[in-house]
C-alpha cells in the first residue's frame, strides 16, 4: 500500500518489473556462478496503456558503484530476457531496470502513420522536441547530427527528407543509445552473485588415507610417504588430493578392524575420532609426520597444480581436550555422560557431538572457526565438511561467511547425504559444491531424472554437485562384488555428467569391491586400519580414468554440468547425453549393463547443435576411432569387456 | 550473510521455514478471502540434526496484536499444512512458527527404546526434567499431573509406572498442550490476507442502460423508471444491478448511432464521453434526474437486497469542466490538440485521457480520488472500473487504499480486458474482482484449461474472476445471430462456472443477437442511443436465468469458483464439472453444442468426493426430475432445444 508519502519518482513510475530471474527465495542468497559465465536474467516487465516499454539489465561488480547495462529483449507475453557476463571473482549483483520509452513510442507510431499515409505533421513537430531532449545525452557529432534533424523535422519546406529520417534505422539507434528514461522502475531487491574461480565448478577429486601411504604392510604411512601418492593423483589428473582427517585420534572408545566397538591394542583407530592427549583439530597426528610436513606437502601438491582438501569433522573423541577444557561445549546427561554421535543407522561410539545450543555458542562457534582459519591461513583453500546437517545451518552461514571474508577463494563441500531440501539449503546458505545422491542413481530413468532435477530447476542456480560412485564411508550395493566394468561404468558416468566429481581410492582404482556383509560398506576398511596400495602398477582400468581426466581437461563441454541434453535411444540400456560449449561438442553413450554387449540406436540432439542435414564426423576421444554419421539415428555397440561407453567429439561436416 | 551483530535469538534458531505458501510475490499484497474461508498454508519445515521439530501456524485479525495458533502436520519430505479460518473482515495476517521440539523427541526416542528393550534409566531422568519445564507452563490438574510424573520418573522403586507413563498418549498430549519453545524460527515476512463479505466472492450482475429505462420510444429514461427495470431484476435473482455512467455526455466530437463519428442532432452519445457544461464525473445527467433521483433508486435497490454498482471511467469529453479549469491534466501536442482516447483497435474520439505523467499528477490523483469518495460517502459500495490497463498501476495501488481505508466494503471490479499479466497485476495491487477471457473460451479443452489456471495456479489467491457472456463492448462471435441455445449455454457456465458473474441485458435475456457486421459488436447497439425494453413478459429463456441465479442462491457449491473438479466425458461436446462445499454436491454437463442433441457418458469424480461403491441419488435442479446412479459412468442426454445441460445436486445413497 502506498501513500502520498512515498517518494515522488516511485508514484511516477509506469514500468512494472515483476518476476525477475533468477532469485532464489526471493533474493536472500546469492546466487553462484564461475568467472566468464554467462548470467541470463527474465522478467516481466510492462506498463500501463499502449506507450513502448524498454528494459535492461543492471550489474556491477564487487565494490563499483556505477552499474553496467546489458539489453534485454521482449519474448512475448510480456516476457524479457538478456545477459551478461561475470567478469571477476567476488560478488556481482544485477536488478532490472525498466521505462517507458517515449522516443521509440513516438518512433514506432509515426512509422505506422507514415506507412498508411496518415498526416504526420504533429507527429514531427513531437519528434523535433524528442530529438532535443536525446541530443542532451549525446555529445559531438551525435548531438549535433540530432539537432540537426530536429530542424529538418521543424522546416516545413523539408518534409520529404523529414519522413525519410522519421523511419530511419539511424534514428531508432540514437533512441537506444541515448535512451531518455523518465521514472524508471528498478526492480527490488537486486540480486547477488557469488563469482569464484573456476575450480569452484570444475574440479576432479582424489580422496585417500595417508597414513596408508606406506610402502610396507606395518608401517603408518607419513606425509612424506605421500610422495609417491602424490605423483600418481598427478599421473591420473586429478586436480584436487583430499584427506580424511590427519589429526590426533582418540583412544577412548576407539573403533577396531571393521568397525568392532573394541579396538585391539595396535589398531589406529577411525581419523574422524578427534582429538588426543596429542592435540585436537589444530594438531597433526604425530605419526603422519609434523604440520611442517603436512604444509610441505601442500606446498608440493600446489606446485603441481593440485589442491589439498582438508576433511572438516566438527566433533570430538572422548578424549579431546576440548572435553576437559570446556566441557560447557558438550551435552551432559543425568548420568554424566554425553550421548555419542549417531547419523542414523550408523553410530558413532568413538565420537561426540558438540552442542550448539550450549549457552556458551559463541566461544564454540569462535573456536570451530578458529579451526577452519587456522588451517586456511596456512594455505589450506579446500575443505570437505563432514555431516554440515548435523548442525545448525545458520552456524554454517556465518562461519562460511567469515571464512571467505578473510579468504576469499574458499572451496567447502557439503558431505550431507540427507533428505533433499536439506541438501539444497545448505548449498543456499554456502557451500560451495554439495554430495549428491548419484551414488544410488542407476537405471536410465533415475540418472535423467535426477540430472534434469539438478540441472533444469532452481538448484542450477547455486547447489553444484559433486558426482560420487563410492566413499569411505560408501560401497553401493551395484558395486559390491562387481569387476571393472561396472566400475567404469560409474566412474564415467561420474566424469561426465557433473564437472566436479571424486572418487575414493585407491580401493576404486584397484578395483575392491568386497562390502561387509549386508551393509553399504567396505569390507576391511581403511577407517578402522591401515592399508598398504601399489602407487606404480598402470592398470586398464587406471588408464581408463586417467583418460576420463584428460578427456575433461581438452573438453570444455565437460567442465559444465547444467549444459546437458539427453538423447533419445531405442535400448534401455544405452544412455546417451550431449554437452556443448562453444566448439566443445560432446555426445557420451553408456552401455548401463556391466555384463553383456548392448547395441542399438542414438539420435543425435539436432534441436541442441543445429545440424540437421549435415554429416558429422564423430571422434570417440577414449579409442581415437573415427566416424562419419550422415542421419539423425545412428547405430552404436558397446561391449562393457572393453569399454563401456563412447565419449564422442563431433564436428560438423559442411 | 549474518554475523554475531545478530541477536542472539536467531542465531540460536535451529529450526527452518522455508517456502510458507500461499504468499505470492513474497508476501508484498495480501491474498483475498471472504469471512468464513479457510486459509491453507503449507510450509517447508526442518532442523538439522535428528531431533524432532514442530509447527504451528500464527494468525491473527486486524489489529489484534496476539497471535492465535493452528497446528500443522507433516506431509512427507519436509513439507508441512495446516489452516485455519478467518472470522472477521478486516486485514488478516499469518505466519509460520517452527521449533526444535525436545520434549517430543525425547518421547518418541524413550518410546523406541522401551519397545526394543532398551535400558531406559537415564532417559526417565531426562523425561523427569523435561516434564518439570512443561509444568511450569500448564496450571491447575495437568501442572500438577506433570509435576507427579516427574516423581514417579525420579523414583527408582516405581519403574514399572514410570515405563508405562513414558509411553502414555497423556505425556504425548502435555508435551502438545504445552509446547516447550526454545529458539523458534518464525518465518519473515508475515502475509496478509484481505477478508471481505460475502458479495466480494458471490455476486451476480445485470448491467442495463438507465436511459432505456422508459416506456416508450422516444422517451429518455429515468432513474424513476428505472423502478420497473430494479423489480425485473429482483424477480430475476441478481443482486448487483451495474449502471453505465450516468454523468452529463459531451457534446463534441459525440458519436452517432452505430458508433458513427458524427452525431445527429438529438443523439444522446455515448455515456462514456462524460462531462459537458452541465458537470463532470460528480455530476449526474439532468435527464436521469437528479442525484437524489439516483440517490433514492439505489436506497430503494438496497432495500431490495441488491447493489447498484457505478461506472468509474476516468477520462474526459472535450467540454468536460476540467478541460478549461484543469488544462494541465491532459497533454496538449503541438498543434493545441489533445490526443483523443484508444484502446487498439477501437477509437474514442469523443474521449480525452488524463495526462497521469503531468507535473500536476498529484493534484489530479487527488480530484480522481474524491469522485470515486463522493460516491462512496454518498452509499455506493461498487464500482466498475472502466480500461483501469490505461492508467497507472500505482496510482490504482493507492486509489484503492486510499478508498477502502475509509469505506472498508468498497469492491472494485477490474473491466481490463488485455494481456494475462497486466489482469493478474491488477488484481494483485487491490482490484476486488476482475473481467476475464471467459467472453472467448467455448470449447471444452478451452474452458478446462482456462479454469485450471484461475483456479489451481497462484491466480486463485488474488484474481477473482468475474464471467460474462457480453458486454456493451462484447457480442462474442459465438453469439452472432444466435439464438436461445447459445445464449443459454454462455450464461449457464457462466453463472456455475465462476460464483461471480454477469450478463449485459435485456439484449442477453431478449435474445438480441445482431453484430455490427465484422465485429465483435451489437448492431444498434445502447452506447450510441436509447432502446426501450419490455422488462415484464416472462420468456422461457428469462426463466432459465432466473432459475439459474435460484440454484445459485441454494446451492453453497456455486457460490465458490476454486472448488471445481472437471469430469471425465466420452464425448467432445459434452463439458462436466463438480463442485462441492459442504453438503452442497454439485455436478454440472454441459451440452456444448447449441444446434444438436448430444449424448454421452459422465464419470463421477469418486476421488473428489469419496462415493466409491455407493449408489448416488442425482436430482436435476433446472427440471426436478430424478435418477439414480449406480457406477462410477453415466448416461446423460442434452437437447438444446429444451436445456442445454443438467445441474445435477448429488446426494450419496448409504
Amino acid at each position: 500500500m502506498c501513500t502520498f508519502d512515498t517518494k515522488k519518482d516511485a508514484m511516477q513510475n509506469r514500468a512494472i518489473v515483476e518476476h525477475m530471474q533468477p532469485q532464489p527465495e526471493g533474493g536472500a542468497y546469492p546466487i553462484k556462478r564461475v568467472v566468464k559465465d554467462w548470467v541470463t536474467v527474465t522478467a516481466d516487465v510492462f506498463g500501463d496503456g499502449h506507450d513502448e516499454v524498454n528494459a535492461v539489465i543492471l550489474y556491477r561488480f564487487g565494490k563499483q558503484k556505477k552499474w553496467k547495462e546489458a539489453p534485454m529483449r521482449a519474448l512475448g507475453n510480456d516476457a524479457w530476457q538478456g545477459a551478461f557476463q561475470v567478469e571477476e571473482e567476488g560478488m556481482a549483483y544485477f536488478t532490472v531496470l525498466a521505462w517507458v520509452d517515449h522516443p521509440l513510442d513516438w518512433y514506432l507510431g509515426i512509422g505506422k502513420k507514415i506507412a498508411a499515409g496518415v498526416e504526420v505533421e504533429v507527429e514531427l513537430q513531437m519528434g523535433a522536441d524528442w530529438l532535443d531532449a536525446l541530443s542532451k545525452k549525446a555529445k559531438g557529432p551525435a548531438a549535433k547530427a540530432m539537432t540537426e534533424a530536429a530542424e529538418v523535422f521543424r522546416n516545413a519546406n523539408r518534409r520529404a527528407e523529414a519522413i525519410e529520417l522519421a523511419v530511419s534505422s539511424e534514428l531508432l539507434h540514437w533512441i537506444h543509445a541515448y535512451p531518455l528514461r523518465e521514472n524508471p522502475t528498478q526492480h527490488e531487491p537486486m540480486q547477488a552473485v557469488r563469482v569464484e574461480d573456476a575450480k569452484a565448478s570444475f574440479s576432479s577429486w582424489y580422496e585417500f588415507f595417508p597414513r596408508s601411504a606406506a610402502k610396507h604392510p606395518g608401517q603408518h604411512g607419513t606425509f612424506k610417504d605421500c610422495a609417491r601418492a602424490l605423483s600418481f593423483v598427478k599421473e591420473m589428473g586429478f586436480d584436487v588430493l583430499y584427506f580424511p582427517p590427519i589429526h590426533p585420534i582418540g583412544t577412548q572408545h576407539r573403533k577396531g578392524k571393521n568397525n568392532s566397538t573394541e579396538a585391539q591394542s595396535g589398531e589406529p583407530g577411525s581419523p574422524w575420532a578427534i582429538g588426543s592427549s596429542l592435540g585436537g583439530h589444530k594438531a597433526v597426528h604425530p605419526e603422519l609426520g609434523t604440520e611442517a610436513d603436512f604444509l610441505n606437502l601442500v606446498e608440493k601438491a600446489k606446485s603441481m597444480e593440485i589442491d589439498v582438501a582438508m576433511d572438516i569433522a566438527f566433533q570430538a573423541s572422548q578424549d579431546h581436550p576440548y572435553v576437559k577444557e570446556h566441557p560447557e561445549w558438550f551435552k551432559w546427561r543425568p548420568d554424566g555422560t554425553v550421548q555419542y554421535a549417531e547419523n542414523p543407522p550408523k553410530k558413532y561410539q568413538d565420537v561426540l557431538p558438540f552442542h550448539f545450543e550450549t549457552h556458551a555458542w559463541k566461544s564454540l562457534w569462535e573456536e570451530l572457526k578458529s579451526i577452519v582459519l587456522y588451517w586456511a591461513d596456512r594455505g589450506i583453500r579446500i575443505f570437505r565438511v563432514d555431516n554440515p546437517h548435523t548442525k545448525p545451518f545458520v552456524f554454517w552461514e556465518w562461519l562460511i561467511a567469515e571464512v571467505q571474508r578473510k579468504h576469499p577463494r574458499t572451496i567447502f563441500l557439503s558431505e550431507a547425504f540427507t533428505r533433499p531440501k536439506i541438501m539444497a539449503r545448505l548449498a543456499r546458505i554456502g557451500f560451495t559444491q554439495s554430495y549428491t545422491y548419484f551414488t544410488w542413481r542407476n537405471h536410465k530413468q533415475e540418472i535423467i531424472q535426477y540430472m534434469e532435477e539438478l540441472t533444469k530447476s532452481e538448484l542450477r542456480e547455486y547447489f553444484r554437485p559433486n558426482f560420487w560412485p563410492n566413499t569411505p564411508d560408501i560401497l553401493p550395493y551395484n558395486l559390491q562384488n562387481q569387476g571393472q566394468a561396472a566400475c567404469a561404468i560409474r566412474i564415467a558416468l561420474a566424469a561426465t555428467l557433473s564437472s566436479n566429481y571424486g572418487m575414493y581410492g585407491p580401493v576404486y582404482d584397484l578395483l575392491e569391491t568386497k562390502p561387509y556383509p549386508g551393509k553399504e560398506e567396505y569390507w576391511d576398511s581403511e577407517k578402522y586400519e591401515i592399508r598398504v596400495w601399489d602407487w606404480e602398477t598402470q592398470t586398464p582400468f587406471r588408464r581408463f580414468i586417467k583418460g576420463l581426466n584428460c578427456i575433461r581437461k581438452t573438453q570444455p563441454a565437460l567442465q559444465d554440468t547444467y549444459n546437458i541434453t539427453f538423447c533419445e535411444t531405442d535400448q534401455e540400456m544405452l544412455l546417451a547425453y550431449y554437452k556443448q560449449t562453444g566448439e566443445s561438442r560432446v555426445l557420451v553413450v553408456m552401455n548401463l549393463d556391466p555384463h553383456y554387449m548392448q547395441s542399438g540406436h542414438v539420435r543425435l540432439p539436432y534441436g541442441a547443435f543445429n545440424f540437421e542435414g549435415r554429416s558429422v564426423e564423430v571422434k570417440d576421444l577414449i579409442t581415437e576411432e573415427m566416424y562419419r554419421w550422415g542421419g539423425e539415428w545412428n547405430y552404436v555397440e558397446l561391449n562393457p569387456e572393453r569399454y563401456p561407453c563412447h565419449i564422442f567429439s563431433l564436428q560438423p561436416i559442411s
